[in-house]
């Protein structure tokens, strides 16, 4: 078995890639915001994480912001934003937002902005599902000065059949990938669904 | 497309199902701790997160302390736990500890208490990748009143072979799995690696 205990000797790409990749595959994201002057923006996220169900909301990590961050600076002005999922057409566009553009991600990268009429922030047309949110929360780690923004789910678009009757969403049909470090794309594949555990009887699979 | 938008009026399990899928794919791991008077403890937790690579921080998230949550009043008391990723075979096991057990989830679901000496938090000696952290920071999130606890990695540890050149740690090569939702297990098949994203040309493959 391999062993590692001295992170600081590391070197800072083979630190960033190995801290990155070691907690396991993600959900990979792309955040929709809108300027206070209007401009649509568009970045890829994989800190995005489950808060609670009731009321519902979810979480995404941010950098410090010690450096212009659009979609952080926009969530702040306005309080709202978008997560919307990537189907496994739409990787090499979707990875291609994190590049530094002038222009709005929207057409640098060919994905169309959607709206709504209660939510200023714009959708990915393109996306399966799409999920609308405003900020309820800004915590700040101060452990290493990320910031954790939280967001109160406001309405998710679905394409039809996505949502079983259960309400569990079956991203893997929808055809969502998941991510594991800073650049690495997957398909899934279902290996079971388990029944709720008890002590006096295995897990059986449901589905 | 289907449009959701008032969350009051779903029924709770649906919405609990709804909500815990539509973040995407998740991290599912095997969390080890032990309390003051020496008891080990394992259960299943899927809300983990990357907080940043120097230091090597990981966050969980915990729901609200207002009944006995071993893991967490373990974590409170000794500083310490392991986060142990699970093999697609040890799928229903590593399901399992989340039943109600009054013996060590460790006997109770056949997985083995691995120690290390610098370390009193045990790890599962059956898993491909184990990490080992002492908590640096409790957040406390006001929206809902969960807890992100926040721990540095102290060690990592994996079977030979499962950490690239580059540090990039694969997590498919080791059977790693993923989850959607609160009981759903996928394995995964790598599309692709992108390169570092610039304005100027497509990213592209490079593994």
């Amino acid at each position: 078995m391999h062993s590692l205990a001295d992170f600081g000797s590391l070197s800072d790409s083979f630190r960033k890639n190995l801290i990155n990749s070691i907690t396991g595959f993600k959900s990979v994201t792309l955040i929709g915001t809108k300027s206070t002057e209007g401009k649509t923006n568009l970045a890829i996220f994989s800190q995005v994480i489950h808060i609670g169900a009731n009321p519902p909301l979810i979480g995404v990590l941010f950098r410090p912001h010690v450096v212009p961050r659009h979609t952080l600076e926009n969530i702040l002005a306005t309080q709202q934003f978008t997560i919307n999922h990537i189907h496994e057409s739409q990787i090499t566009a979707a990875h291609h937002t994190s590049a530094r553009w002038d222009t709005s991600e929207f057409e640098a990268c060919g994905f169309t902005a959607q709206f709504r009429d209660d939510l200023l922030a714009p959708f990915v047309a393109e996306s399966p599902i799409k999920i609308g949110l405003k900020m309820v929360e800004k915590v700040d780690i101060q452990a290493n000065g990320t910031h954790l923004i939280i967001g109160e789910i406001q309405c998710i678009m679905t394409n039809e059949n996505v949502i079983g009757t259960d309400g569990f969403v079956n991203l893997e049909a929808a055809g969502i990938v998941t991510c594991s470090g800073l650049d690495s794309y997957h398909t899934t594949n279902k290996v079971t669904r388990l029944s709720y555990a008890k002590p006096d009887h295995p897990p059986y699979a449901i589905g």
